[in-house]
């Protein structure tokens, strides 16, 4: 590949106003496509190359679904004629300049007129450095399938360990946080011992997989209502997922997970889903950050900036209603990203700016294949079937608009209520980094 | 991971013969299939834990099929009642050991009262270790991955170059070996040129994009018949591939390929799909091998041996037919496995054997979407739209029969006409071994 000096951004000058996304997430595709058009150049960098539907990552961890299901790449979203002037550029943003209006990229400045920082989260490890280096994250396409390897290959191992002590250790799975995304895995991989495992690999006693959920606060699911935590529990227990509520992990070797109340849990893959940090980028002065995300006013805008905004999980507005800043899911981003556009375009014209205010529509959460949560405005509650056929009917619809393509979604339909799919396969076997040595043992397969 | 020390091949004694297969390609799963039933027990060896339909696989590098298409996870294929005494081991076979009849594996030693070598070919670059190193092979699923990343991550950086040259260089494609897997890439990659990525890279010009593929013989598809290699060097041309015939390739240093007739070729990515070589395991006498591949008898058996069996592409059997063994495609590899396995029964019960007598059934290449040529049995040669009906008949019939699932069917099928698809993901960053150093520039993402 090049050295960053035989390459530059290739942005052509332009007399319009040129708009920066950094991010092509919920919010910074929101904000792009009501972007489109003639009035304005877009140029969006981000670090991957496709926007992903997050909320079923946990499904491609558990060999559900493949990654294409739920990935899109930038430039086809972005590829027709109704985005003219917009420009996608694959390149990580290292540096904002507010004092010169300019942002740096690992190949170059580009100027901007106006700036939207919709970088999302990144892992919050609170500092725990081996915590970070032996257990699993669950936030991108890679560490999806990277745990599916490792768990595909737990099994593989389990199969033929001498060692009964071993073997459970390998068929130990331990979560932590039990919110959204490790209730969703849970409940998943308690799907998996049920309906998948046993058939994979006759050999294993499956009643002796243990799966455990460790939740820091006094209940699973805390973002949503105390009546959808109750059901989750029972649904995650009837799974039988364990939880150990009130209670952090303290440390994590690789095969001893000691939590704060000095338990130990054995377990080769503990999956981080326990905190996230603003994935902030340098630049901005201390001021405009807070716990780790970025202050903004109701119009989005960085706290002492009027052309530098912050959208989605990064950005931090505090309201009556959110003290502590929105949810962080999708639809806060989906909600400021579009208005976004409509206030950059206003602020073009010198005219005035609409304050956000969130239209909470609900939370959902899905248990295994048929269980489901749902909280509706008007405090409403629903569980069982009602709570499944809302989590499906508003993910389908989510997918199709994403994805537009009623094939896909039949695909993905088919397999997600039946196992009957042949994801589980360990195309790059996983072997964590301290592994290496033991890499050629495994399989000399690898990852170039 | 767990050390070999901490874990056993776990296999149970039996009473039954037992019949090692290493392999779970063409050859080994269309054997193992017909040996289910009460009367053996069946272990099968391999390093992937999954069955790969490998015609197909140059899709998966050109983005036009993803990789659960066209695998099948082994534990499944073989997971119902029918299998009741089929073992799967991830793991490699490292020893054959004829004297004490046993195969020896990085876990463990197992006894076996017949062994089948089923492990197919590895590519053959020859001795030239520089090419091994720079180049980029096409016959497993990762490195169908791998240069599917390369290929976007070089538009990506074409996009950004400063240095006309250089981005030349990024948009030049060399593919080595004009047999079916390179007439079928580059055929791909000409269907890329013009209809998906200047809709992708409208800031880029594709007249400048080269795809050259280099033959040593004196055409393409040596394999199949003359009328056949004049059809495809035509189509090739209409595509506008460029091709030299007549050549081989000296050196490749990851910039300039350097011809054996002098010319120069700069490209980023050479592609290796010239030559293959028997995946050989160690412990059969040399006089057991020749030219890389297994001497074998019309009953698929090692010359020497009774018990110890090749088949598929890792066999030699010398017929008048075909004095050089058989072509190494997929129809020899599933003849043989089924006859085998009627053979190995007969054997058991000292019954005569029946020799194998290949049932050339034809050869199909297709180049590009919808141009394809055939020669079937009687001596006849098709071109245009019967060849290709008859080549998508066939992948069709194949692709059902191996994942029997019509909906993953229509899918492949959609995604395969239209390139309405979301497979242009970069979902692990390619660097090559020797980029290392240049790995954090591109992205800091990566394969862990």
């Amino acid at each position: 590949m090049l050295e960053p000096d035989q390459l530059s951004l290739n942005i052509p000058e332009t007399t319009k106003p040129r708009v920066i996304i950094v991010g092509g997430g919920f919010g910074g595709i929101n904000l792009a496509k009501k972007l489109s058009g003639k009035d304005f150049q877009v140029v969006m960098f981000d670090k991957q190359n496709y926007h992903g539907f997050w909320p079923l990552l946990y499904q491609v961890a558990t060999a559900g679904l493949e990654p294409d299901s739920i990935a899109e790449p930038l430039r086809k979203m972005f590829g027709s004629d109704d985005y003219e002037d917009f420009y996608f550029r694959l390149v990580k943003v290292t540096n904002i300049n507010p004092e010169a209006k300019t942002v740096s990229t690992l190949i170059g400045d580009l100027p901007y007129d106006y700036l939207v920082i919709a970088t999302g989260t990144k892992p919050n490890y609170f500092g725990n450095d081996q915590i970070r280096k032996y257990s699993f994250p669950l936030k991108q396409i890679p560490e999806a399938l990277n745990l599916r390897s490792q768990m595909l290959q737990c099994f593989e191992q389990a199969n033929m360990s001498k060692d009964p002590e071993v073997r459970k250790s390998l068929m130990n799975f331990v979560i932590v946080g039990g919110g959204p995304t490790g209730v969703e895995l849970a409940g998943a991989l308690a799907e998996m011992r049920r309906h998948v495992l046993p058939t994979d690999y006759p050999g294993l006693d499956f009643s002796q997989m243990n799966i455990v959920l460790v939740e820091g606060l006094d209940r699973v699911l805390p973002p949503m209502s105390p009546e959808a935590s109750e059901k989750t529990f029972n649904y995650l227990k009837e799974l039988g997922v364990e939880m150990r509520l009130n209670t952090l992990v303290d440390t994590y070797d690789g095969e001893v997970a000691v939590l704060k109340n000095g338990e130990q849990l054995k377990t080769n893959t503990l999956i981080w889903a326990a905190g996230v940090a603003g994935a902030l980028i340098d630049g901005l002065p201390e001021t405009s950050v807070e716990r780790g995300r970025i202050l903004v006013n109701d119009y989005n805008q960085v706290l002492g900036y009027d052309n530098i905004f912050a959208i989605g999980d990064i950005a931090f507005m505090k309201t009556p209603e959110y003290p502590k800043g929105h949810p962080g899911v999708a639809q806060p981003a989906i909600q400021q990203g579009k208005l976004l556009a409509k206030n950059i375009k206003r602020l073009f014209r010198q005219e005035p700016l609409e304050p956000f205010k969130y239209k909470d529509k609900g939370s959902l959460a899905i248990i295994g294949r048929n269980r489901a949560v749902a909280d509706l405005p008007g405090n409403m509650h629903f569980g069982g079937f009602i709570a499944w056929a809302i989590w499906l009917f508003v993910h389908v619809m989510a997918l199709v608009g994403f994805r537009n393509k009623l094939v896909v979604l039949s695909n993905w339909v088919y397999k997600f209520f039946t196992y009957e799919n042949g994801t589980r396969l360990i195309i790059r076997p996983f072997v964590r980094k301290g592994d290496r040595a033991k890499r050629k043992f495994i399989n000399k397969y690898g990852e170039e």
